[in-house]
């Protein structure tokens, strides 16, 4: 390995542009190409930022010449040069290349759209960084699995969970799908509960009495999820609020104190300080945080575009043994930002 | 007057807030202050920011105070520091402080929401800029109205206009107005032709024929105008295309080349490469436009959050005398970096 490791990105879409973008960031990390299937917008600003372009096979390429897009070569030339790969292609299609990753060599960073059996590990940073240390493949679970692991385990640390059951209202579509429903209609997912959420949880929770059920709804701005928790012993209030407060990646925004009460405020108050307007963490309305004996419920939303985003640069620290969890997690969330949101932090003079 | 003009801005909301950092990033401005009615998330951005927060009266700033941020005055107290005002309250609000901004004698630049006879001239910095020059109150026209004046005056000045009608698809609200609606409908706004702005782009041009018709969509992702444009004698579609493309204020995008077909892939493109996200530019759809003899057509795209942002900077260099247009358009282009966005830019390597 070199003294950064090469990272590649497979895909360009909603989740590998920002990886791409969140690698490039960390001193110990180097983005050597991404692969892009289309010479559209989002190719020619890789272009732009002087990301360099690979394709999956030669037979793209000549589209992207004709559209004056220099092309570095194929997916097997890119696994010639990289460490580890981030695969970032739409869902079940990581799956298709998990046998050229392993053949090339080069550890995998796989998406939670694929089946957990693609990788060696689920993943979630703040649950179980250990357990993927050294594999040579790592699955992060989807962005509302790591939502709710976020808080699991931020109380799970502090106080100890027994059982979770919660309810989850997705986002229809990210922002530039715009072939995707519903547009008005709030629609079953699935009819029939537990949803796949739960099992997905415990792919990296395997001890976790958990249900899930989840509905979608015409918006492209966040997920948000009704969660309540078994606690191991009785809390107060005040207590469950810290142990969220405390987690690297967790905003407990005050509504009153900030005037949010909705996704499209978040969104709002985001893009005005973060590029692309991201909240890579999760973040947990703070006056819907309601504690009686063992049981605590709150709701909590999943910025769906970001929050797997710093989970995947830990998930390459982690498959090349590169820093234990808290070092990882630190450099991060310094390199990005995470943890401080003026506005929406917790202190009132929003430096908090 | 300082060797930097001193800007106030009364409001922070959608405009307020971006006219105040784009007046921040001019070489020739320093924003002394911004009026803000709640002390919400914007609020502590704001301070987070280091802008001067000040209070429409007294009876505000104790609620400030409560939340931790501190409050430099009220409004009267921000008229004295000021050279010039810009008023980016709610639509009406802005005519109900003219006279406060007249007997502090500081120049004021009043927003399209506002009837054109709060101020002396309603401006498009394209358009009419001479007209502006050393006018004690100057009314920037409203989105729709600007982006419609930006095509309007670039055909003007290249082939010359004799007449137009335009089709206009409005965004319902912008993103954090969770209280607008419609969600499910389209609704004719108004239910008779023309809409107002018709005599809104002549309020600029009172010479020009023009009729407007309006309608309102569920959706927080830009305006969209179809325009059909009598042109002063015969014209071939690239002469259009050329006049439109050499504005310093018009992205002329290829969806062939960029496979954008949306506001919403509009809106993802510019979030990866633009603070905010915010396209100021008018866009036009190359494949879109259409001429046949005198009679040229098109579609254009209006980012409603932004589009006035570098008018109503130039509308401050108008008013204070302090540049003439040609320097002041290329100033805030310059320091906004108004006419490159990679991935939608007319050259297919995205640099053009």
């Amino acid at each position: 390995m070199r003294s950064r490791a090469a990272v590649g990105v497979n895909g360009f879409g909603t989740i590998g542009r920002r990886v791409a973008w969140a690698a490039s960031q960390q001193r110990d990390m180097e983005v050597v190409g991404v692969v892009k299937t289309k010479p559209d917008y989002a190719a020619m600003q890789a272009a732009s930022a002087g990301l360099p372009l690979y394709v999956p096979g030669e037979r793209e390429a000549e589209a992207f010449r004709r559209a004056g897009l220099e092309v570095r070569g194929a997916l097997r030339d890119l696994l010639k040069e990289v460490d580890v790969i981030v695969d970032a292609t739409p869902d079940g299609v990581g799956a298709t290349y998990a046998k050229a990753y392993s053949e090339a060599g080069v550890r995998a960073i796989f998406q939670g759209g694929e089946e957990a059996s693609v990788a060696k590990v689920s993943f979630s940073a703040l649950c179980n960084y250990d357990e993927a240390v050294g594999k040579e493949s790592v699955r992060v679970v989807s962005c509302n699995t790591t939502g709710l692991l976020r808080s699991i385990c931020a109380l799970n640390s502090a106080i100890g969970v027994k059982s979770v059951n919660a309810f989850l209202v997705r986002r229809a579509a990210d922002l530039q799908e715009v072939k995707r429903g519903p547009v008005n209609a709030i629609v079953l997912n699935p009819a029939r509960v537990p949803s796949h959420h739960a099992g997905d949880v415990r792919s990296v929770l395997p001890w976790l009495e958990i249900s899930t059920a989840a509905v979608v709804v015409p918006t492209t701005l966040m997920h948000v999820h009704y969660v309540n928790v078994r606690l191991r012993g009785a809390a107060t209030r005040e207590e469950v609020i810290e142990a969220l407060r405390a987690s690297p990646r967790v905003l407990v925004v005050s509504s009153s104190r900030s005037g949010v009460e909705s996704t499209a405020q978040l969104m709002d108050a985001a893009r005005h300080v973060r590029p692309r307007g991201d909240i890579p963490e999760l973040v947990v309305f703070e006056e819907s945080v309601s504690v009686r004996g063992e049981e605590a419920s709150f709701i909590q939303a999943v910025h769906q575009e970001s929050i797997v985003v710093p989970e995947n640069v830990d998930a390459i620290r982690a498959s090349l043994g590169m820093a234990d969890a808290e070092e990882s997690v630190r450099a991060t969330n310094e390199a990005l930002g995470i943890g401080r949101l003026p506005g929406l932090a917790g202190s009132p003079s929003a430096k908090g």
